[in-house]
Parts: structure tokens; sequence; C-alpha cells
């Protein structure tokens, strides 16, 4: 997406629309990801509060109806944008299963937190966490659509490495998921410390002993 | 202090400085109260971003200047508020060592979640927590005066427990620390579920298995 034609520019697409029309569908998936990507840069920008659709549509370059006629609120503008850009289902919507739980789960914690050190991931969801810190009914939505799908990927591997009696019959998956994700969470948002692949191999690690069957 | 005199009403202190003089070091020591008192309040109700030293002294009842002669900055009142009255150094500051590391834990956890199930507490840490979240110069101060006393508590209890050959010897006890706190955390920033003692208590066991001798 080099070059963005204006709105009234005929496509180069080739669909049965034909080459002098535009064609709807692609102009409709360019504005679309336009918005995504405008409502994740200005949250990381200005604060979810600050927030608003008519910014969004502004930097865009869509009118404020385009968004209205596909979203209802600002907050369901940033779940898509989250889900579908990457969020808490990015490297996680792809925990391999190789069979080695202690590599697998190195592999997505690094991935993580190389994420969460390119600050144009960081700073939307640094501002969303601070939002649902402050807003008990936007944590709730958020949380459904967005953390409890990430965690989930990390109990399906470890139910999966529980059925392969690799780690023990009476763990809890969901603590031991939030034994992952918890220290990762604190170390981020509260900057205690840096989030190396030195941490998560060894948060991983430490996790890992706890759960792995007893001789 | 359940009635509370007037700044001009003598006091009943009975010091050197006679009875029907005010008695400057009660005087100091109950605005001093009363601003750190306020300071909770108001964090809580307006957040940290909107709080003010007018605010502070008008809630606590004392005029500006007397915070500016003790503290040079909000942020410094509230340290103080933290640390004297509870916080992060509340309960753990006293991490009990009765030689049963599990029970010891339980008993802090537990205390540390009651104490988060307190609005009058939760509150204004949480505002703290999120001023923290987009402040990093904020987020440094606080830790190193509150959260790393809170976590160096941890560290000491485990490292009685290490020494005692409770837990083994190459255990992190940093990142032991923060197996405990972070879940914590962030269930309760995230509102990812209840902070009740059936949490706090499974938690404890599931770090400790991790920690202890292999057999």
């Amino acid at each position: 997406m080099s070059q963005r034609p204006g709105p009234e520019q005929p496509e180069d697409g080739g669909t049965a629309a034909g080459r002098r029309q535009p064609d709807p569908t692609r102009r409709n998936a360019r504005s679309r990801a336009a918005i995504l990507m405008a409502s994740l840069q200005l949250v990381g920008e200005v604060g979810y509060a600050r927030l608003t659709i008519e910014a969004i549509a502004a930097r865009a370059g869509v009118g404020k109806q385009t968004i209205y006629r596909w979203w209802p609120s600002k907050a369901a503008v940033l779940l898509d944008a989250f889900t579908e850009g990457g969020g808490e289902g990015g490297p996680e919507a792809a925990v391999p299963d190789t069979g080695d739980l202690a590599a697998d789960l190195r592999a997505v914690l690094r991935a993580t937190a190389d994420e969460f050190s390119d600050p144009a991931f960081e700073a939307p969801y640094r501002a969303l966490a601070v939002a649902g810190a402050q807003d008990a009914e936007l944590a709730r939505e958020f949380d459904a659509r967005l953390t409890d799908v990430g965690t989930e990927l990390y109990v399906a591997r470890l139910r999966s490495a529980r059925d392969a009696g690799q780690i023990r019959g009476d763990v809890d998956l969901r603590l031991a998921a939030d034994m992952l994700t918890g220290p990762f969470f604190q170390r981020w948002l509260a900057r205690r410390g840096p989030l190396d692949h030195a941490f998560t191999d060894a948060l991983v690690d430490a996790v890992l002993a706890g759960l792995r069957p007893r001789d």
C-alpha cells in the first residue's frame, strides 16, 4: 500500500466491476484497514479517554459516518484493531506445539516480549490497559474478546502437555497460565524491569518447575 | 481522634508547654495525619493527574504553605501516605517467619487480598498504579520507595526458607517474589477475577511447588 488512490480515483482491481469503476469491496477493505491503524496510533498518542471517532476518521481519511456504519463505539473499533492487528491474539494465536513444552512457551513469551518492545504496539496497548484499569466495563469487554482468548491459548497448550504426561494431572491450568502472564504484565505495566528474553526464559523455567510430575 | 480542636483552641496535652498554650508538636502531627489521609482520599476520588496540593490542603483543613513546608510535591505526599498508612509496606512489612513458609506466605497474601478489597485502600492505590503506568518517572519513584520494599520483604522471607533448606539453592528469589505478586497484580488491576483467599492460597501453593527441593 505504498500509493493510496483518492476515493474517486478508479481502481486497478480487475474484478467483475470493470477497470473504470471503483471496486467497493477493495475500497471498504482499505478504509477499514486505515481506520483500525488510525485507532491504534491515536490511542497510543492521546490515550483512550481523549480518543474520538472524529479523530480516527480524520486520521484515516474517511468520513465519521463510515466508522459509525461499521462500529458502534470507539471500544469496538479498538477491539477489532487489536484482534486483527496482533494484540494479545498475535503471537499467542499460534502457540506452537512441537511436543517440547518449555521450548514452545519460551518461543511465545520471547515473541510477546519483542512485541511489547515495539512502541507501535506498546503505546496503544498501554493506553488500553490504563483505560481498563479505570473502567470495569471496558475491562470486561476487552477481557472477553482479547485477554481471555490469549489465556485460553496458553491453557490449551498446557492441557496438551498434561495429556502427554509432561505436567501433573492436578495442575490448575488457568492458574499456570496466569503465572506466565502475570509477572510479565506486572513487569511491563509497572515498568519493574526489562522485558528481555533472559526474563521470559527464566519465567517459563520457573513456572514449569512447579508443574512437572514429581519423581 | 474523635474530636478535633480548631487550630486556635488550646490543647489538653500536658507537656512542658503548659495547659493554655497550643502544643506545636501535637498540632503538627495532627495536621500531618490529616494531610496524608486527605491525599489518599482525593487521589482515589479524582486520580493522580487531577490531584492538587490546594485540594489536599482544603480537605485537610490546613494552608497549602503547610504542605509545601513539609513536602516538595504531591508525589512526595502520597509516598509518605502510602508508606506510613499501609500500602505495599503494610501487611508485607511484617512477613511472619514461623518456620512454615507456606503458612506465612498464605497469611501475607490473604491480608493483602483483604486490603485490596477495601475501597479506602484500593481506590488510591489503583489511581497511583494508573498514574505510574503512564509516567515512567513517577513509577520509578514509587518502585524505589514502595514496591521494591514490598518485594524485598518477600525475598527476605524466601531467603530465610532457602537457608533452612526448604527451597532449592538455585531458586531466583526475586523471580519467585514476582511470581507471587505478578498474578495478584494482574488479577487486581485488570480485574481478571476475584481477589479471594482461594486464589491467593492456590497461588502460594503453585509457586512453592516450583521452589521445593527435588526429592
